[in-house]
């Protein structure tokens, strides 16, 4: 059995807990919240819930904590003390800032014999594992990446704090014809404009400056400016109705060649995800590699690692022998 | 610099020499062959083109081998006496016996401190790396695979052994109303005949009983009998101008759902490939295979391995850094 500990449980920590049940070799043994416990229900066993206060205290009995904290403020500032103590994965998606995240930790990992996987997920993540893959493969050709149809967490908040919002939500939406013009092996650039739209439902305070909000929203640079960019201010009860669950997805296309002595020969490799909840889907992957986290620590195999260093037969509770007979 | 070697000039061979191009830390030493060298030509450099039996002249001269034989009958004899004295990578593909066949591969290569991996390709291949990553993820899900649309080398030879066939080809399709199916996660179980209809393009020779042929292939069992088949009888000038090219693909769909207190959320994960050539496409999976093969070796982690063992970070020129940078 692995023992699971969870850090902060919000969308993805409920995500993790959840998903636990199709994972029968591993099991929960406390879900660390920053809030009061006692402000938090979970079904199942009672006091599983504990202050993060209380970590150090599970030291021995937690094989691997799954990180549930954002990556804005969060995990900057828990992880490199986690490591310290715990074999970890998270879900750290600020691309920019994963080399030196990843640096940090991994030197705190290699001091106190502790193994951590980070940007585990699906972007980063599986479909970072599909960039590399085809990038082997077919080396001199082009990937392309298309999110959606989705929520885009990041740009609800930034609507959230435009005053008189009361309440929104945005979808990420791939323009078709781009993604068809890509998965036809056609070589072409696109821009920002031509790759995605952003579709934000809205609802206001009373008396709130409509029109003004929707100009704020749309020339909100980076968010919206570069985007084609629809805003619908909609009831709060066609909101809750309509707009509270969180799909998510979208493609990796690579499109390539080969050149024989005769021809050219083209070649489309494409990975999809079409999510009906973003944070269970990420809940799904991150236990995956907390059973490789678990393996890996076993085997002497300390320090921070990314999914491109985790070898695809520790993700299965099979063994290799099956897997071999099964999946093959 | 990965000194490569080539066993075997049929057409995925041919596809290994072209596609190093795209591979320019490796380089081609020379191409073994059971037939007369010299019946042989390639572009580029002389004399590259060698006989079968100098093989162990090139013991120290080549790093990794690329087995191009065939599953049936070549890649059983060959490979056990190479792993003697090679490190190499094959595209075994008959399923049933890959376990069996890695054993007595590993047991030579330990011996020797060599290394091999098996079973490397497209399917057996990136599919199986689908089929697993996406059995990890959501262990309870249902994986299906369909091939096409591509063309059946097996199957093409066996309407070429029917009395009176000169030329024949076999295209495999999978039926679109059943990938809808499937990749809209509708559970339903899929007989043979709902997932691919086998089409047969046949030039025959003078006076050759038609009818007769075509019952021949509709009845043939394993290969033809339990699917819908179809067989066009066209002329020879018909079937060198339009049947020449060696296409093929196909999808891994896994279906799967999570399940939260409140609600029960289905995920979709697909992988495609549209492949113009599939013995090009192939011969460049080898290639990056072979490069994590040779530095697999370097790093003393001797015996047979399949694509389930080899971590991503292996099979890309770029370091791992770099990587990390530039595709996570």
């Amino acid at each position: 059995m692995i023992n699971i500990g969870i850090v902060g449980y919000g969308n993805v920590g409920r995500g993790v807990k959840s998903c636990l049940i199709d994972n029968d070799d591993m099991q929960l043994i406390a879900i660390f919240t920053r809030r009061n416990p006692s402000s938090i229900t979970t079904t199942g066993e009672k006091n599983i819930v504990t202050s993060i206060d209380k970590l150090l205290d599970y030291k021995n009995k937690i094989d691997v904590l799954i990180l549930c904290g954002g990556s804005a403020t969060d995990l900057p500032i828990q992880s490199p003390e986690i490591a310290k103590n715990f074999n970890f994965v998270d879900s750290y998606d600020n691309h920019k800032n994963i080399p030196s995240y990843f640096n940090i930790l991994n030197t705190k990992l290699l001091d106190n014999k502790n193994t951590g996987i980070i940007s585990v997920g699906w972007d980063p993540g599986l479909f970072s594992l599909m960039r590399l893959y085809s990038h082997s493969i077919l080396p001199s050709g082009k990937t392309q990446t298309f999110w959606g149809y989705g929520v885009s967490q990041g740009h609800s908040d930034a609507i959230r704090r435009i005053d008189g919002v009361k309440k929104a939500i945005q979808y990420t939406k791939p323009i078709n014809e781009s993604v068809k013009k890509v998965r036809n092996g056609i070589d072409t650039e696109l821009t920002t404009r031509e790759k995605h739209t952003r579709h934000c439902y809205v609802v206001v305070e009373e008396n709130a400056d409509i029109k003004n909000i929707e100009n704020k929203i749309k020339s909100m640079p980076n968010y919206f400016e570069p985007y084609d960019t629809f805003v619908e201010f909609i009831s709060e009860k066609e909101f809750d109705k309509n707009h509270s669950k969180m799909p998510h997805g979208g493609f990796v296309i690579h499109s390539g060649s080969t050149t024989s002595d005769t021809s050219i020969s083209k070649h489309i490799m494409e990975f999809s995800l079409k999510l009906d909840s973003n944070p269970e889907f990420t809940a799904s992957v991150l236990l995956a590699y907390a059973r490789a986290c678990a393996r890996l620590n076993k085997t002497g195999k300390f320090g921070a690692h990314t999914v491109f260093d985790i070898a695809p037969n520790l993700l299965a509770k099979e063994s290799t022998d099956e897997l071999m007979k099964n999946l093959l």
